[in-house]
């Protein structure tokens, strides 16, 4: 079967000049990442022993595969060394800026955070790139329409991650821990009535893989729970509604409004005072999406008239946070550090590593964004 | 069928003197609550109509069945006047201090909440009592051995609120809400690396009915559980151990630790210097179960020194917790007022219903406390 995958560079129906683009690394260690092996053994349904790994990305006579890895400075993990390290048994990582002109002609791919569009341009036989995270708004906003195919990641450990924190901060909510902090800061004991999961209503805008998996989780821990999409979707025990007339009806029936869909033209700011007036009375909003979403001095209006009862923040339309922004010191917001969800390198390197196996082996982009939608 | 339930006074097997204790209510709403129908119901295994039910309490010839209810002042429900309400198919509650001589004598069972031993003393023919919640350390502390015997409220829906409780403060811990409400009080923006929750290890001391449903919940969300009891358990998916050495082996791969073990002479003052000592550096601490059980000193103590990062308390060994007490001011001490799992009326008084429906019918005592063990 090895030689299914150690021949991809003859294989038909792949990017043109192909055998350009399958330079395999010198360097490869001897003794290839579990995580790779992981990867490979998910895609191709066997699995391959650390010798047939490194066979594959020894054909004699190519030169060493060139990943080029696009992004902004001041990108806050230190990915360039994670995908160097968890690549190096594909190709070799070089940052955009070290990268040769012949290397720049011959990319086919690219790894991209946040990239400026100017670096992605000067990639001029670039197919796809593949995006470090699931939000690819300033890709879709800075490349052109005719550029390279934009590959979110899609990472199921993200979606379970995401999950989690929707739980967490709507149990948050949900228990009231705001206000008994509040009380302990009071010295004041005094409790309130509790509010079974059943009688608490919560909505999710945004129903893509991350929402989808946030009502399930909801759902399992005895929330009722709806859902609203651009287009219509089906979710087992979540009340599913789309369209304009569908966001009134989860707006009305949400005492908790959790925000998880991606930053296009048309969310941008759809979270304005119009649509949180129409919220029930005390209800409370989650932000776990994109700050642009939120309008913000409407947020603190209504907060401050107390028709909302509390925001969680994790989003902002700059981040950091300015130090001189009033959410920190509001008394009814919650800021996070953008920490709902973070990509896992872990994870997300099995991924790309599958992505890009695929892709060398049978030239097959992966699933890409709609340009026209925005994800 | 409805004459197995309206002959209760001439069944076989029931206490002595049981036409006296069978007095049925002369004041008996012709419509009974939905409650006592479903929890009649439930016990019986067909549902009554409201007119059997009401034929139940009209046996003629029988003065009122009078149920006491014995409880120190200022609980913090307002009990009386919901039992009154949702058992006046059953009989008439009456508080201790307004009852007869005869009315004391004629008492085969009450219904109580911290009551004084003194008090349940007077009523000379008690066969059991009934108590609002699960927690009875006072009633087997206060009453004599040879007393009447003790029923704890088991009431499924307390155990489904207090593994919510586990599972929101346990991801209020998981996910560093406390630090992330102290950075946001500093403006400070900064993310801490995230441990999934298969890496976070929760310890359960108790695996009662409570301590079961939390673990249970923990592990369906992804935790890694172990539990500790008594008497040998066996909880699916969660690792059980009991005695002490098992207790040594729970102690040390808890990250979190949960008590949620009954208040006893074995386990008061159990979490002290040595236990937490013997706890991974970092762990931190929730206990919903009684305060009594820790060593105040102790826990400030190990928190002051760093060895546990925090703790979540919800009961103390005194409550109200007074103003003067340094939990209130510690920056890693979480204080609630007593809010984990109440006692939810409209479930616990369908219970009593049952209980007590039962226990007339058949003369059976439901399940109580084994006075030697203490709960």
């Amino acid at each position: 079967m090895l030689e299914r995958i150690v021949n991809f560079g003859g294989m038909s129906g792949g990017p043109p000049d192909r055998q350009q683009a399958l330079k395999t690394s010198e360097t490869a260690s001897k003794a290839p990442g579990i995580l790779l092996r992981h990867a490979l053994a998910n895609r191709f349904g066997f699995r391959l022993s650390g010798g047939q790994i490194a066979s594959m990305c020894k054909v004699p006579g190519f030169m060493s595969l060139v990943i080029p890895f696009v992004f902004r400075p001041h990108s806050r993990e230190n990915w360039d060394a994670v995908l160097a390290e968890e690549l190096k048994h594909i190709g070799t990582i070089k940052p955009f800026d070290a990268l040769s002109d012949t290397e720049r002609r011959a990319a086919r791919f690219a790894i991209v955070a946040n990239p400026d569009p100017q670096d992605v341009a000067r990639l001029p036989n670039l197919e796809w790139v593949q995006s470090l995270w699931a939000g690819v708004e300033r890709l879709t906003a800075e490349l052109p329409a005719d550029g390279p195919r934009i590959v979110r990641l899609a990472d199921p450990q993200m979606a379970v991650t995401m999950s989690e924190a929707v739980l967490a901060w709507t149990l948050y909510l949900h228990r009231d821990m705001p206000r008994y902090a509040r009380q302990q800061s009071e010295r004041r004991w005094k409790e309130h009535a509790l509010i079974t999961p059943d009688q608490r209503r919560i909505g999710i805008l945004g129903l893509g893989a991350l929402g989808q998996a946030a009502a399930l989780r909801l759902r399992a821990n005895g929330f009722r729970v709806s859902g609203w999409s651009r287009s219509p979707k089906s979710v087992a025990g979540v009340d599913c509604f789309h369209g304009q007339n569908g966001l009134e009806e989860v707006l009305a029936r949400s005492g908790i409004l959790v925000l998880l869909m991606p930053l296009t033209s048309e969310t941008r700011g759809l979270v304005n005072a119009g649509l949180l007036a129409r919220l029930p009375k005390g209800a409370s909003l989650i932000n776990f999406a994109r700050g642009p979403i939120v309008d913000d001095t409407a947020l603190i209006e209504a907060l401050d008239a107390g028709h909302l009862s509390h925001a969680v923040l994790d989003v902002f339309s700059v981040e950091p946070l300015p130090a001189g922004h009033p959410y920190w010191s509001h008394p009814a917001v919650t800021v996070l550090p953008h920490i709902s969800a973070p990509t896992l390198a872990k994870s997300a390197v099995a991924i790309l590593a599958e992505n890009i196996a695929a892709y060398l082996k049978t030239g097959n982009i992966p699933d890409s964004v709609d340009r026209k939608r925005g994800y």
